[in-house]
């Protein structure tokens, strides 16, 4: 059986976690400490493949790494996962690096964006893993159900690793993803992480956040 | 007949220039010098709506103005131009602030990007003009001409003035925009500006710049 690890609690930890499960994955999900009460109520919803511990567990556990940590925290959460347990893995990486310290809109953490990106820092801190970037531009129900959106709406993906972006591609297609454009290696997440103001924007703008992005061609 | 100003003898001025003059505009291209090649050149194949100036003659000139400058220079033609001039006209800035100096894909110049953009920094310049961001998500092929993209993509408008907004939107309809969000006052250029990285990115993946990004929703 597939195992993966989670890293993070929030929405879209959980959101993600549950799909995998629906998909036949056995599913751990990691936190700061083994016992997290979000991660527990979410096992107890989730059935006899769903487990909890600490970020290190989650990483130890799966042979796929979600990174479903807020911006904010996500090098920490991999420090403290510990940067060897990822070597050979593939871990998706949905973060974004926003900055809510001055309300709404975020702006993206100036040393994370523009000329870097927070995959690229992720890559260099675990880099005898792989990284993929990707999912990280639509909100967490159209990232497991592309059709959410209204839509065929287009994904990326960004990453040093042509095996690691044909596994995530792999997912992304269970996850109802039909249009997928690989970008290039993880630098290119720098394309990716500056949708983010867009996105946000059309979401002020509109009220609708579930919206998708098809580029058309 | 509608009078319409452009900085910038480029081929996003020329293409704007020559698709005004087909909708029945009068037409001044303005540059540093009265006399610039490339403008008297475009003036030639356009006829007698098609005229050249300075920057301040464009300025002068136009009910309407399209700044179509290389965002390195846009902040220093707009003093060229002599910022009272651009009082209660409508601007319709299509500049991207794009620093070339690292090689490709240029990066966003940090100081105009993020937590500011070009649009801002344009209508802070020209208090009392109405600065309108939008098209700086397309070549200039599609911005005239929405359907070359190869299908109904969206424009997004940003400005303070929704009269201005309005009068842009009655000329993107024109350049075959159907589907166009207003994302509200200029500072929402900021999430305009910042899809360039990923424009960038898909085109030098795909090989293909005849693109456009359709809001899925």
């Amino acid at each position: 059986m597939k195992k993966a690890g989670i890293l993070g609690t929030g929405t879209v930890g959980k959101t993600i976690g549950k799909k995998l499960i629906q998909l036949g994955y056995e599913v751990k999900m990691g936190s700061r400490t083994a016992n997290n009460e979000n991660a527990v109520e979410w096992a107890k919803l989730n059935g006899e493949k769903a487990s909890v511990g600490t970020f290190e567990d989650a990483t130890k556990f799966g042979d796929v790494i979600f990174n479903c940590t807020k911006g904010e925290i996500t090098l920490r959460v991999f420090e403290l996962a510990g940067p060897d347990n990822f070597k050979e893995k593939t871990v998706i990486d949905i973060s974004n690096p926003l900055d809510f310290s001055q309300g709404m809109p975020p702006f993206l953490t100036p040393e994370y964006a523009n000329t870097n990106s927070l995959g690229e820092e992720i890559q260099k801190l675990i880099p005898d893993a792989n990284v993929v970037k990707t999912l990280n531009i639509v909100n967490c129900e159209v990232m497991v159900n592309a059709a959410k959106s209204g839509g065929d709406p287009t994904m990326f993906v960004s990453g040093n690793s042509v095996d690691a972006k044909a596994e995530t591609i792999s997912i992304l297609k269970q996850f109802g993803w039909d249009d997928i454009i690989d970008l290039g290696d993880i630098t290119t997440a720098r394309g990716t992480e500056m949708m983010l103001p867009i996105w946000l924007r059309i979401y002020m703008a509109t009220g609708n956040g579930y919206i998708g992005f098809k580029i058309i061609r």
